[in-house]
């Protein structure tokens, strides 16, 4: 089969590799038919993180179910499915509890297993990663590039508004206009958010966060974005969600947010390490710091009947659709923001 | 009157300086008859932090009010009153939500309003500052011994413990065996926690507590303490209170919290600007940071009933005490960790 492959910074290749088998009884072999790009993709695409060269790539895969291991009983061949960007067993304390991004039994995709940038994928532990999506609405295209960015994006923007505590007729504002600052838009907006206000640096995607639900937008950097924030809230919101993960991100939600608020941060930190959170902001204002890496499987299920019953659809994030061999060219087209999120069809 | 005075690192004096007076109708200037050293005030004393020389020292006053200003009607001359370690209005946005801490009309005590540890301080804002102590318990030195820790430590302990979620029948781990982390187990035990493991480096401190409330401790510091509370909780307790400020303290808090947990921390930080708070540890596992500068006085009533329904009494944490003259030998004393927390009587 066919795969996209890392193979160093700034260079991703279409090859053939082994097809992955059943190889548990707690497996399943899915045939992709969608998956994505990500914005944390780009990492290691810049060479900004570390990543084995020669590794299987993606990790938003959906698809149909080809094979399965004797001990599964939630899928069967044919289903439409898709998986969180994590694999998860749903059985261990920590998936109980909605926290499946700390599984005891867990696993990442870019194995042997297959990233999802591929044609074929093998879940382990598919009980608790695959997400069934009725037959019904299996083969509707729409509907299924709508689901598409629960595998990430859409669970992580939700987790950011979940852990920065947004209910019916908060203010909150949203810090970031990548495809996970677009869904945390949508998330508050479904949540019940009185007021969104988006802060990015570009228009087009600004005025993407307004059509999904924000009252209000700020273009801006640094200190003239707080001063704008500070101007539109009379000194900041209670309710914070930090959607990129840079440190100059965090730096500004932390500055927006209100004494007393939080902060609900879920980009995976990137540049924190090396100036250093700064606690003596959060320590003076008691701002809570909530969140982290997103237990997306968490909130499947919950999304996945929003998006069917028609009132959640984060696919206007997708700007730019590739096939297997465009992979490459979704990179660079990210890199270099062309596209807020590259949809891959198979 | 007399005060003592900061004259640079290490050195405390003990002076004659203006007796405040009432400058404003909200003022009230109350006699200290009670007060205490607190650990905060080591970091200027050993030069560890900065604090303009010649300034007055302490922020932990009980006294009787001598003369109030027109507009002052909750408390009158005679009343015996406390005050928290910040001076709060009690109207403000922020004093309503129960962050006292952020009053948008807060003061601080140590500038000619007089500091904690001297004969006379001025409370501006007195309505909102001063927690009144009812007549009949208004002599009784045992109480009002129990009562002064409510000025600071007490409610700042109570803060970590609420910060990091503890109610009935949970696993709290304490990282911290001073004054606020000793309080910080009372506060633990008064919410209902099952289990609390105090963790901290002196034998003394641990007992006392054990003799709080602590179900367990552990006697060790950096990965020796980690391990032990790995294997006691099996991989970590859901609410950790940060009782110290160090960022050692924080790392272990942090490294002992089980995913999906909250750190409640209230130390003020302390060197955790070097190093840089570990956010990636925070991301991965899902751990809250919640907490910050105590508003003590959202927490002054209901500890005060408890104190005085004979239910709460913090009062061991002073093990030493001296007057006036002493407040000298009372930073050495806790400098040295010969003394937890000096009570100073005036």
């Amino acid at each position: 089969m066919r795969a996209a492959i890392y193979r160093g910074p700034g260079e991703i290749t279409v090859e053939e590799v082994p097809r992955p088998e059943i190889e548990s009884p707690t497996d399943a072999v899915v045939r992709v038919t969608h998956t994505a790009v990500c914005g944390s993709d780009l990492w290691f695409y810049r060479g900004q993180s570390d990543r084995e060269e020669g590794s299987r790539v993606g990790h938003e895969p959906m698809g149909i179910v080809e094979e399965v291991g004797d001990d599964v009983r939630s899928v069967e061949p044919g289903d439409r499915v898709f998986a969180p960007f994590v694999i998860s067993c749903g059985r261990c304390e920590f998936c109980r509890k909605g926290l499946h991004t700390s599984c005891v039994n867990g696993d990442s995709w870019g194995g042997d297993n297959g990233g999802g940038q591929g044609e074929y994928v093998r879940a382990t532990e598919a009980d608790g990663t695959l997400v069934r999506v009725p037959d019904r609405h299996a083969n509707d295209e729409d509907t299924l590039e709508a689901i598409l960015p629960l595998t990430d994006v859409m669970g992580t923007g939700h987790h950011a508004a979940v852990s920065a505590g947004v209910s019916e007729g908060d203010t909150c504002i949203v810090v970031g206009d990548g495809a996970v600052g677009l869904c945390g838009v949508l998330a508050a907006r479904r949540l019940g958010a009185e007021r969104i206000i988006a802060m990015g640096h570009h228009e087009d995607r600004l005025e993407l966060a307004e059509s999904f639900g924000a009252t209000e937008t700020i273009a801006a950097r640094g200190q003239e974005a707080v001063d704008a924030a500070d101007d539109l809230t009379n000194g900041g919101a209670n309710h914070v969600l930090e959607c990129v993960g840079a440190a100059s991100a965090m730096e500004t939600a932390i500055d927006v947010c209100r004494p007393g608020g939080t902060v609900g941060y879920v980009g995976v930190p990137h540049g924190v390490d090396d100036s250093g959170l700064d606690v003596f902001s959060l320590f003076g204002d008691n701002i809570a710091l909530n969140g982290g890496v997103a237990p997306v499987r968490a909130y499947a299920d919950d999304l996945l009947n929003d998006v069917l019953q028609g009132t959640l659809d984060p696919s206007p994030i997708f700007t730019k659709t590739v096939d297997l061999d465009g992979v490459p060219e979704g990179y660079r087209a990210m890199d270099e923001r062309e596209a807020i999120k590259v949809l891959v069809k198979l």
